[in-house]
């Protein structure tokens, strides 16, 4: 039984795409099950209270060459605690490729695009296969999740043309109250403790030789008021994460989904230099204005990469 | 305009597969270029001259960033001298997953099948295109070629299927004596000089941590007797390898395509040791029997980085 798993921290497309790769692969003879990597957030639990489904278990210690899928990242970093040890047979992702290796040919299906419940759809359209309606909604929450409804830089025309293909197999007449929908459950923190909060959907990134080690977390919200009344909290919180996890900065971004600006809080002075020089930002009072750069992965990351990288 | 090409020292696929996916590339709105990183080996050109088709031109100097794609291989130590520095956006390849990183999120499709042509063709059904008669000869000729017309382990149902698919396309109605007259352009060595009848087919391989380096070649062939013939130049020609390459090891594999059956040169007692620890096999007079291991890909490098591994 092969396992399928996303990240660490995951989203909502780290648990669909499990889902659906698992489902998929076991319709095309390859039987397989979805773990997670984690708690589900809030949009994620949302997202499976309307269909009905129950999350994926947590994944169990494997044993040193087990086979395994990856889904929605590729990174040791965000994978499982000994992924060194297990065997990589398939990955379907769509981030930059980071430090996989195999020791044997895989199979590998990497795009551009701005969700891998994206190629997921492509995978079934390619096998010939149907799309179940579970599966549909499962792709079409990770679309809309991860590209913010299409507001996010890193959306395709793919993406575009996926959502309209499994918006009416989903059975969602309207995908923007939908969309909505899932953004306002997402946003709906309580009284999450802000350590929990701050790795939510938080990402170690290795940059520059020797590597430091960046610790960036999000919190895409509809509602930065409540984000912004816990700061002083959520910079106690990176501050711990700090020195936990041995890290040489820490950065949260607070990403307003409707009004698509992102104001990143920022710990200390190593922080503010970086912003500085490699986005050209002060910061002021601990937050930082970044302006529209919302996606991490294709705004914030590469910049951070860049100017880390060792002179050519 | 988008550089394409396969390994260095390039064989059958490696060409053929950065002419198709360039030639794919293009219609597809991508304008792409195919280049070649070595001369073509006798097989290749035998099947170009069929064709009455030009050798792509040797890859030149790219600057830093150059966006490139990649056919047939992803390690550094066998694509272009400069490739950390250029872009890789592309890597259609059926090999296991080196040390290949990317700075932006790739188109990658690798799958665990016998030639890079046989993904060639899926994307090309994928993409609802018919398949251009010098293509499909193109791609059937790198599958006959990596495959040994269906000899090697590393076949699968998926290479098979191609062929079928491929054979009437490209205008071929008897594909054994096809692959029969490939395999024969190829063992047509002639006066090939030793040093480079080594390196024809020849790829350098780290092993281990702290890695060593090690050169492995293999002479595909229907004509062993005429290799075994110039065995001692051989064999000195990998001792000079060896020395002007700082290797640790050489092994030179004589793979008999018509009986299935793979006799390799030893160069000196440390290759000794390493094929008896390995692979259970004792070398006489400088040659090893290793039965029908004749997937160097499939049978030989994998058994060589389990031995040099480190202790888990
Ligand atoms: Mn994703
Ligand atoms: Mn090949």
């Amino acid at each position: 039984m092969l396992a399928v798993f996303g990240h660490t921290n995951p989203d909502t497309d780290a648990i669909s795409s499990a889902l659906v790769y698992a489902h998929l692969l076991t319709r095309l003879g390859v039987p397989a099950q979805a773990y997670r990597l984690g708690d589900l957030n809030f949009e994620t639990a949302f997202v499976l209270r309307e269909l009905r489904m129950e999350a994926p278990p947590m994944l169990p210690a494997l044993a040193a060459g087990t086979p395994v899928a990856l889904v929605d990242h590729n990174e040791s970093g965000q994978s499982a605690p000994n992924i060194a040890e297990l065997t990589v047979t398939r990955v379907v992702d769509h981030h930059k490729l980071g430090d996989l290796t195999t020791s044997q040919p895989p199979f590998l299906r990497f795009e551009p695009v701005g969700c891998t419940g994206t190629i997921l759809l492509k995978l079934h359209r390619e096998a010939g296969l149907d799309v179940e309606a579970l599966d549909a909604k499962l792709m079409l929450s990770a679309i809309l999740s991860d590209t913010l409804h299409f507001r996010s830089p890193t959306t395709t025309q793919d993406d575009r043309d996926a959502v309209a293909f499994l918006a009416p197999v989903a059975g969602v007449t309207d995908v923007e109250a939908y969309a909505l929908a899932m953004f306002a459950a997402k946003s709906d923190l309580g009284d999450t403790p802000a350590a929990q909060l701050l790795k939510m959907d938080y990402k170690v990134f290795p940059f520059g030789e020797p590597a430091q080690q960046w610790g960036v977390g999000v919190i895409e919200t509809t509602n930065p008021a409540y984000v912004f009344g816990r700061k002083e909290e959520l910079l106690r919180a990176m501050d711990e994460a700090r020195a936990e996890d041995g890290l040489n900065g820490v950065l949260l971004s607070v990403v307003d989904i409707l009004n698509e600006t992102n104001r990143t809080f920022v710990l200390s002075a190593t922080e503010e230099k970086v912003l500085r020089e490699a986005f050209g930002v002060e910061a002021t009072d601990g937050v930082a204005d970044l302006g529209n750069r919302i996606s991490r992965k294709k705004q914030i990351v590469p910049t951070l990469e860049r100017y880390f990288a060792p002179e050519a």
